[in-house]
């Protein structure tokens, strides 16, 4: 009997340790060790902000099966195959004898042979240049940052925090600080406006009103000049005001960990992680990667892009477990779909933002407020969503959705329409499963479309955070509309449909139409139109421009 | 000038008033009329069963804007101008000269010219053969059919209502006779499990044990003899057991309303409805057809399929208000999404069931328990899921999901998927938004398609149906959760993947491996079928095999 093949894996992360079990299943001689330098290891990382919130248990709901069983050491023995070798932390790569050099705690070494390697070593988190290294200048990375911050809070009296960086586990991290903690949270971001990858700034508004209305200092457009340790804690240097805290948590991104492979000359892609094909094969012969080290490519551009999202790691692991075993697996393009909840408000999107997706090519957006279920549903809640398209080729490069209705649904489909290619008239007729506790009739993602497609027919539309401030504005909406909700501008003059297309009204030519949701604005829009008269109508309505006012 | 152009619609439903209502605004030269033989029309017909079970205002809220508004005539013609003339029955089409004629309540005739004509005359319930016509054997249907069942409920005295059709319609109507009205409550369907057409058995467990713990009497595989009204009620004839009730309510479908299409020798198609094509035209030059009166082209078989459902006649609707204002738009191949509540089990489905594809195509189910969102996520809730496919080509031609947690965002996903002739290998691959409030890692979608790769890969699954009683089981579970929910049988072998592994356990050839929700047992049979062992499994588990049990 030939001696069995051997496979080493650096990294017990997601994508990992999927790989090692899918692999040990499907190839029952095949001997899989996965070598971790940590001794926590197979917990959910993505719940760690949750943990820190009193969501869930700190100390063991992220490390179990769904049966209750802790997924250590022993448990991928004895359920897996898996040989996990914890505090082992591998040094170099020996791509000529296929060996990796690996050292444990006390200094031992060990040269282990494989006949293909997979490099998942993960991410870290990024750090400010010149970041100081001090206790109470953090990240929330690891699961044992969860303990140290829960120490901090409990036992040292930390009572301000700092965040730097309102990106999703910034905003996720300013939510468990401010809820269960209660304590000073200020949350420090670069760009103008919260979670600046995810969404564009006029989406970002509803998400910092929901910062703000919580208790969130919020400071965007604030690059951190310094981080400078103090006695009583850190003060993070800001043009316009420094920020004095007892702790800081910087949470500015991640980056992979790629010094082993590159150190074998392995080869990096432009993003700087390692490059990998679609059987996630890097340039070395056996050799492969997975997780947050790597790239891959967008399903839009087509270009390598980095994003070390939890989902793409888990099915990374069963793709490369699959590859290994000899079967046909190939790891797609991916549209880069994201989640968070910031409070009371739900943020899913996918694709690129239209302040991104400008650097290389020319997009519009198109805007819409809408109910996730029929208006008459009681449960039904607002959603604010944007679609980010290429007017020259009608090409979907990304929708957003914000609110405190069912924004993961649409974007759960609105990626697999982007990741095919999809146009504006594919979304216009977008099908979806109908019942009125369920959704409205037409499915606003449909309706979106509808809006933009609208828009390209010259139904001009000005964006959700235009000022409206002293504008002439012509109101559409009945009279106890505007009672209860009258509009911010002291010119204000109320209109018909009616009126609009049989010239009895004709609005000033600086006028913008108005009306609580957009619809009947771009309606009235279509009707001066047809008479000669073109006026912008404001995206969203007054429910989108306001969307600083919470949820409904 | 020209004399305007005059288009005739037929139906005030959602396809007509929304093609009216699209092609007035784009087009303001053409003249847009709408005859309707009702006088209460442009209400949310899918909300009919929660008008009724107090969810929403009976009266008013189906029938008004999101503003408030009623869409009335005056509503029509104000801000659609689009005239609408309730009371106008169409009696013929003369297409030689391109005239409808109408007759108003008093019998007075019109001969109404056009030169575009649209057929929205929608759907009728169908009737049982012989359904005798009588005051208490109702339908659903139209909105005056709420008040007449309120009414009787509230002064006759009906206490006992039969409801015939365990369809998407009459599992709404149970719930809320249950729910609001607490009356007796007996479900007849001649198919052997509720929502034949939307679920295959195994799937409509859930939905029996929902009926079923809620009071309702389901009787299925009981199809009805005859309706026999008497002076106390009306006696459902059924075999195996008659039951008595003071009203009948039928729920068996809807037919199309073709009569005055086919009169004027416009096509038929197979399905019965009117044949159209993608732009919504019928046989007849100039006639447009939307609607629950059309049939449509499926997306799986491409074969002409009848779907009277509320979303595509919404969707149908603006597509017919598009090609009439000269617009390239086209009405796309419909994958079949729907979804239904029933009680606290929701229900939402795409494409075939295995029952019905295996009229014409080889194909197999696999099946998943799963949760919606993280297990440690407090507010993650159970779904039932299974994925129909074709073994040859690997293609998926239907999705299932029910359970108290999100199924529809999962059904949303797959229509765009099937719809677009996915693979069981591009489903495997499904990208979403995941953070833990809203998903898990892997999304359930995702390992359904994981789950039959490995069916395909001989790891074989027996259906969450079948019987264990006396089956020799072989239990992956933990000690504890035997003890908290016993295997039902009373030949049960406890086993660790180790033992099965190494050999020092060996099933016997009559066994089931079984654990909680069929993760570990498929990993169970591979470690065995690796030995040269083969096994089944219990897809889904205990946990889906005891779908009567009620919510989790």
């Amino acid at each position: 009997m030939p001696a069995a093949r051997r496979v080493v894996v650096v990294g017990a992360s997601a994508a990992g340790l999927r790989a090692a079990a899918r692999l040990a299943r499907l190839e029952p001689r095949t001997s899989v060790l996965v070598v971790e330098a940590r001794e926590v290891f197979s917990y959910a990382a993505c719940g760690l902000p949750f943990a820190l919130g009193g969501e869930i248990d700190p100390d063991d709901a992220l490390r179990r099966t769904s049966w209750g069983r802790l997924r250590d050491v022993e448990y991928f023995a004895e359920a897996k195959r898996v040989e996990v070798r914890t505090g082992c932390r591998a040094t170099s790569i020996d791509l000529a004898s296929a060996r990796l050099h690996v050292e444990d705690a006390r200094g031992s070494t060990e040269a282990l042979a494989w006949d293909d390697l997979v490099l998942a070593t993960g991410a870290r988190p990024r750090r400010l240049p010149n970041q100081p290294v001090h206790p109470r200048i953090l990240a929330l990375h690891v699961f044992e940052d969860v303990a140290t911050l829960r120490r901090g809070l409990v036992r040292e009296g930390i009572g301000r925090v700092a965040i730097v960086g309102a990106g999703l586990v910034g905003c996720e991290l300013a939510e468990a600080l401010r809820s269960l903690w209660g304590v000073e949270t200020t949350l420090v971001e670069a760009a103008g406006w919260p979670l600046p990858g995810v969404l564009d700034p006029e989406m970002a508004q509803r998400v910092a009103g929901a910062l703000t209305r919580n208790g969130v200092d919020l400071r965007c457009g604030a690059p951190v000049r310094a981080l400078v340790p103090g006695d009583a804690g850190v003060v993070v240097a800001l043009d316009g005001g420094d920020v004095e805290a007892d702790a800081v948590v910087v949470a500015i991104g991640a980056e992979p960990c790629v010094e082993l492979a590159a150190a074998a000359g392995i080869a990096m892609g432009p993003t700087g992680a390692i490059a990998v094909d679609e059987r996630l094969a890097t340039s070395a012969p056996r050799v492969w990667a997975a997780g947050d080290c790597i790239e891959v490519r967008d399903a839009v551009t087509g270009a390598a892009v980095y994003r070390p999202l939890g989902g793409l790691a888990n099915r990374q692991g069963r793709t490369l477990g699959d590859v290994l075993a000899g079967r046909p697996a190939r790891f797609p393009a991916v549209a880069g779909a994201c989640a968070v909840r910031v409070f009371d408000e739900n943020v899913a999107a996918v694709g690129w933002t239209r302040v991104a997706a400008r650097r290389d090519r020319v997009v519009r957006s198109a805007w819409l407020t809408a109910d996730d279920r029929p208006h008459y549903w009681p449960e039904a809640r607002t959603l604010a969503m944007s679609l980010v398209y290429e007017p020259a080729t009608g090409r979907v490069v990304g929708v957003q959705a914000v609110g405190p209705g069912d924004v993961a649904k649409r974007i759960d489909a609105a990626t697999q329409l982007i990741a095919r290619g999809a146009t504006l008239d594919d979304v216009a007729q977008f099908e979806h499963a109908y019942a009125p506790p369920f959704a409205p009739a037409v499915d606003p993602l449909a309706t979106l479309a509808w809006v933009a497609l609208n828009q390209e027919d010259g139904i001009e539309a000005e964006p959700p955070d235009v000022s409206l401030d002293g504008r002439p504005l012509v109101d559409l909406r009945e009279p106890s509309e505007r009672a209860a909700n009258p509009a911010p501008s002291a010119d204000v003059t109320p209109a018909s449909h009616a009126a609009l297309r049989d010239g009895s009204t004709t609005p000033d030519p600086e006028s913008l139409l108005i009306c609580e949701r957009g619809t009947r604005a771009a309606e009235a829009a279509r009707l001066l139109r047809a008479r000669g008269v073109q006026r912008p109508y404001l995206a969203g309505g007054l429910t989108f421009h306001g969307t600083d006012r919470g949820p409904s």
